[in-house]
């Protein structure tokens, strides 16, 4: 038996998935059908599962660290390697959005420590350092937009001005951290790594569509999100006539249903990476006998191609200025998030791409509609990034559910990539 | 001068003014723009709203009862009145709408008031007993779809059944009454009183339009509420291609238009008496990169002819069945709540006439938009409805306002009806 042989049996399914049914417990929630989770950062069940996460990286035998906006690191210098060569590092993160599944980021921080453990039994000299990284809020549903931990390992965001960010009732990160017990010191820095990986479930369709075992991204879609306010007059149901209404929510509606047409619109003319969605919108004040005098929505579009998804913005800036002119409603618009496709380093895929031969499976190259902790890494060292197929596509949901022999196989892909990495 | 000239001489607009002024401290918002309050049934600042009346009862030598779904009546027994003669009645509420206005059932209970305190001071013999009365919940912003003290004054609902209805959070309406300490015995019974009238803002535009001073109602409109559940799939926003979702908000945005639409076609056949509102609306999950997995929302619809609003009605089931076949999502309906139109009676109407003749005045005949108590009292006993010009006919609003001149006018005016109808 080749030692890549060996190493490939070594990846343990029943470990990885002991880990993340664990995991699964940390926030977990009653749902009808499916396996559901709320883990905002810097909660209790975001304390339960980072400290399940450390426990189990000091049993394996890495040395952790966390640095001081909580992203935790935890590293294995193989017997016989140079310990100051640049690691190669790999990971994902452990909050999730509000009621979403238990795989989500799971899958790639505990892929990455259930490669170390294979190489570790295996006995394989990698020769560099390998790091396993769990970032903190990729979500953004607590203090961010969204990739905050991986952005000040990227160097895009201070330290400062991370834990300086509040939630929805003035608590900043650094005390919402300091309560949980995982505001650490220094920053994690990606720029100092050889190369990284990431392990994701696809959140998509395409690989169980097309038979494939795993997917090797090429490029990861860009993001806007927009955020929009639509004041009209909130007044009685009964006693204001249709005439002499200026109804917020009829307003937003019609924009609802234009992120949609223009996003549609795109599909048709030029393939269907392009998204849109309105996933947030509030009305107030919201009961049943007032006319609607505010409504604020968040859009969200996504594509590889950067000049796809400003038109559809462009779209979205047109209909306000038509529903100021025809329904007398006054808007705002602003454009917090902003991020352009970022593509992935040939020198990884070709990594990934070997990797699949070792293992003797099959992959599909695919983009990701999902951001991504690595496109932040893309900024400062080569990246690559894996998929493991979803079932029904379903994300962010109780739904998610990507079955146990397919994260084995992705993780031993995994395994395999870190390690022709690691020999480069 | 003549006892009528007196009685009228005797309401102070300023002893009005300084009620509704002191009143509109209880549950006071913070706003840009006008005055507004949000005081639900069973709070803190309902108990301060409510003690404040009763207080002002008291001081007027009114006697003071409380029923057990806190129903507050003050009765004044003029000297010389028969005791046992069945009262004329008047007022309204003090509950109000979240960030409601400081008009709205409030210039009701305290015109009444100050009606009596006219008649005292005036020494007029009106022959019959007043009571002057504060109904519980009229809003329906906590326990119920509305108007549920006069629903149990009027023998709709029982005690008990309104005593058991629970808030978001399942506290009972007996709970919170009885933490406020306005947990009362007995039934106020509606049908024992001779007659009743009620003075409010109008919560429309009418009244200032045609430069009239009060209106008189002819009709209430009658009020269906739809209860609605539409059901997709909850989804990551960038994973799932467009043709690859079930969008719950942008099924639900259509329903919203719909609603709009369907209204508007019935208000170009036959007039703008019917009005269609979708006032509430929460997304679940609502967070920005999730596709919408279930919304839900309440509708609105009124009008004097019931034919139009089971039109209205009947175009939301047609296309949540088309919404199912086109978007794949899954609804649900239900209609909790369903009011016919309700008339005036004509000798209170005739009274009410009368009574703009001797303030010397302007009126108008219109119907009500907005669904009152009144609709309830209706079905015991005759029933009368005056309305004072609301500014812009904002309400439910902080710019809900209604001149201080305007007030004294519809008192006197009032007055003048509660007196007419007490010699009938």
């Amino acid at each position: 038996m080749s030692t890549t042989e060996s190493v490939q049996r070594c990846v343990s399914e029943e470990r990885l998935r002991d880990d993340i049914t664990t995991n699964a417990e940390f926030g977990a929630i009653p749902t009808d059908r499916g396996h559901g989770r709320t883990v905002l950062p810097g909660t209790d069940a975001n304390r339960r599962a980072r400290e399940y996460l450390v426990d189990r990286l000091d049993a394996a035998g890495l040395e952790v660290q966390v640095d001081a906006v909580g992203n935790i690191t935890g590293r294995w210098v193989p017997d016989g390697a140079d310990q100051t060569a640049r690691p190669v590092a790999c990971g994902s993160h452990l909050d999730s959005v509000p009621e979403g599944g238990i795989f989500d980021g799971v899958l790639g921080v505990y892929s990455g420590l259930e490669a170390v453990r294979a190489l570790q039994e295996a006995d394989v000299d990698v020769g560099r350092p390998i790091d396993v990284v769990c970032f903190t809020e990729e979500e953004g549903s607590r203090f961010s937009n969204g990739v905050l931990g991986s952005s000040v390992a990227s160097g895009q965001r201070t330290v400062e001005d991370a834990l300086s960010l509040e939630d929805d009732d003035g608590v900043t990160l650094d005390t919402a951290l300091s309560d949980i017990g995982f505001r650490g010191t220094g920053r994690l820095d990606a720029s100092a790594w050889d190369s990284w990986l990431e392990l994701h479930v696809e959140q998509g369709k395409r690989l169980r569509d097309a038979g494939a075992a795993v997917g090797i991204v090429s490029a990861i879609t860009g993001t806007i999100r927009c955020a929009v306010e639509i004041d009209g007059e909130a007044d009685h149901s009964g006693g204001t006539s249709m005439a002499d209404r200026t109804d917020a929510l009829a307003a937003a509606s019609e924009l609802v249903l234009e992120v949609e047409d223009a996003t549609n619109d795109i599909v048709a003319e030029s393939g269907d990476t392009v998204v849109g969605t309105v996933g947030h919108l509030d009305v107030a004040p919201n009961a049943i006998n007032v006319v609607p005098g505010r409504v604020e929505l968040g859009i969200d579009v996504r594509d590889v191609r950067y000049e796809s998804m400003e038109r559809i913005v462009d779209r979205v800036r047109d209909r306000l200025v038509n529903l100021e002119a025809e329904r007398g409603v006054e808007t705002a618009f602003e454009r917090p998030y902003d991020i352009a496709p970022s593509e992935m380093s040939d020198r990884c895929t070709t990594a990934l791409e070997r990797a699949v031969s070792t293992v003797d499976t099959t992959s599909l190259e695919l983009h990701s509609g999902a951001g991504h902790d690595t496109m932040h890494v893309a900024s400062v060292t080569e990246t690559g990034m894996l998929f493991a197929p979803s079932h029904g596509g379903f994300s962010h949901s109780p739904l998610e559910w990507t079955d146990w022999d397919s994260c084995a196989t992705a993780t031993r892909v995994l395994t395999a990539g870190l390690v022709n990495l690691a020999r480069d």
